[in-house]
């Protein structure tokens, strides 16, 4: 699935900061993979803008230029977090959905895996959350009318084949490569028979159309309530979940809720020619600007675009810095616990990787 | 909103326990109403069939007679849970989905509590979940065309003002009438601006068209994803939590995990001539038949349906019995870590409604 490493001359990352926490944990990432350059072709960083902050000054939120150089000078790309206004302006929609659809990066691929401080109890949450990031409710395709008992909207989940089946060969693929092998596939066919009916047929289609190539793959399903419920009782059952674009998006966070912080999960959106990685939290605005976002989200996001870009053994290194600083736990920022600023948190991960 | 008790010489309960546990809780239900009938008008009850087993009996989940005996000869009903089939079964449909459409039963009501031994304590999560029961994406509005990559499906999400109003208007109410007063509009507008947007806006425009009955009562936001992170990292910050149908679905089930068990957690469908009581949890068709389902959910939601019917010193008797059955923690069924059965939670509860 990854482009061939071998063939890459230069790796150009494009880094869109955009708003909030974001302008503070993306130099994060950028720093992590500087430190692992030495295992790298020659970097190269290019900033570009995005976000509210972008249109309040230019009017638009993702500007023409930020999408070409991406398509045109970038490798890949790291994406911080984007503030919403809290009504609806008027030109306004969000950058980082237009963005995966501008350069079909379908595959939205969330770790979220607990640390313990004692090394020999297995973590109790050790789970990817493969969300579909082109359609569902996301193509945002509304309308509003006015009826007799006043306005109506309507927005429209689109559900395809081909979507369904791609995001499906990438879970699988997934949890062929873990020790469990299981794919949960999550949904709501027992209300929505038609889109979530294809979705998860198109999904349990995958095996049968490759060759014996997931044959050693469970697969089960939950409906996306449940799945919810279950994910905070018993988060052990999970192994790789696969869900539609809404299911996934309210997914990851329930499982980021698991492991002590959404500061600390990462993702990146995947297409067949580019990957962009994201740290799940948001924007952040009530701590923006104060040093003391955790860049750990960031900074791991950088190592899985790495690895999915063929560079194993460099995201390796940045992984393994990263455990290593939260395992003891005391160098944490203050949604873990800690007092830490993230300076000191970054600091203290580029030591382990150089060590 | 209620309707005047005085007026009711009598009351006629639909039973309708369909599928799975739903036909081992139900009559727990029954049992909690009978032993509260000296502070009720006569009761009687009205056995009624739907559900998965109702259709691969009779060709259809809901029968028209099951309707038309509500409507005609019911005051209120008590729904248990209903199984789905695990694909898509021509002419099958949700009964509960399309009863409450039927009886415009348009406010899904689900109080969440712990219970806690020390009631010296606060309960760490004390909440309602008041979920739009009529529209959004459970309108079922879907579709199947071929494209040029193979399948493709669509479905409407609705959301309408007046909808909208009427289930803000409810959540107010409940809102006003807690100590807190703080209700919290859960939506997702960074995406959905015109559906969520007019969702929020309905809401929030019912204070300034009441009067000012609602200036006491405070109003938050939460995008969906980030609501169901924080109710686990923080679920003392909800009081009540206003929502848009499937969000609704998925934010009661996610609040159920913060108590114990599904299997405590009632809700009414309610609207403004009928309310049904309702179980949040399922079919359950691993336990069913064993006679170990909690009938506490079931129970509760008998309590709740007899409130809102304007009978609160017997659905104080019920609740009280409840609380000082789980307080103690020594007749819980399995999902609570106990090892009593239906019969014996059912029977120890109607003891304290006794004594
Ligand atoms: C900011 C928002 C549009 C986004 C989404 O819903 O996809 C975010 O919640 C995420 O999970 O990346
Ligand atoms: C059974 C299903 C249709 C139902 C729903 O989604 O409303 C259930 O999950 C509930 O919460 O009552």
């Amino acid at each position: 699935r990854s482009l061939s490493t071998s063939a890459r001359k230069s790796l150009t990352v494009g880094l869109i900061p955009a708003d909030g926490i974001g302008r503070e944990v993306i130099p994060a990432a950028r720093d992590a993979i500087l430190a692992v350059q030495t295992e790298l072709p020659p970097v190269s960083f290019v900033d570009l803008l995005a976000g509210w902050d972008t249109f309040t000054r230019t009017g638009t939120a993702l500007p023409a230029e930020t999408v070409k150089t991406l398509k045109e000078e970038c490798d890949c790309a790291l994406f911080g977090s984007v503030s919403s206004p809290s009504r609806k302006v008027a030109g306004y929609s969000s950058p980082i959905v237009a963005l995966r659809k501008e350069l079909d990066l379908y595959a939205n691929i969330r770790p979220v895996r607990s640390v313990s401080a004692d090394p020999s109890k297995p973590p109790t949450t050790d789970l990817i959350v493969v969300r579909e990031n082109t359609e569902c409710l996301y193509v945002k395709d509304e309308k509003l009318t006015t009826g007799e008992h006043g306005k109506e909207a309507r927005a429209i989940r689109l559900i395809t084949e081909r979507a369904s089946t791609r995001i499906g060969r990438i879970a699988f693929e997934l949890a062929k490569a873990r020790p469990r092998k299981l794919l949960t596939i999550i949904h709501k066919s027992n209300v929505l028979s038609v889109t979530d009916g294809l979705f998860r047929e198109s999904v349990r289609a995958v095996p049968p159309a490759s060759n014996g190539a997931f044959d050693d793959v469970t697969i089960e399903e939950q409906l996306v309530d449940s799945a919810v419920y279950r994910l905070f009782r018993e988060p052990q059952i999970y192994d790789v979940m696969v869900a539609p674009n809404l299911y996934g998006d309210i997914i990851s966070d329930a499982a980021a809720a698991l492991v002590g912080s959404l500061g600390v999960i990462p993702s990146i959106n995947a297409g067949d020619n580019f990957v962009m990685g994201e740290p799940v939290h948001g924007s952040a605005p009530d701590i923006a600007g104060k040093g003391i976002a955790n860049p750990i989200a960031s900074i791991r996001s950088a190592a899985l675009m790495l690895r999915h870009l063929g560079y194993a053994s460099p995201a390796d290194k940045i992984d393994k810095a990263v455990n290593d600083t939260l395992a003891p736990g005391k160098v944490l920022t203050a949604d873990l616990g800690g007092s830490s600023s993230t300076q000191e948190v970054t600091g203290h991960v580029m030591k382990l990787i150089q060590a």
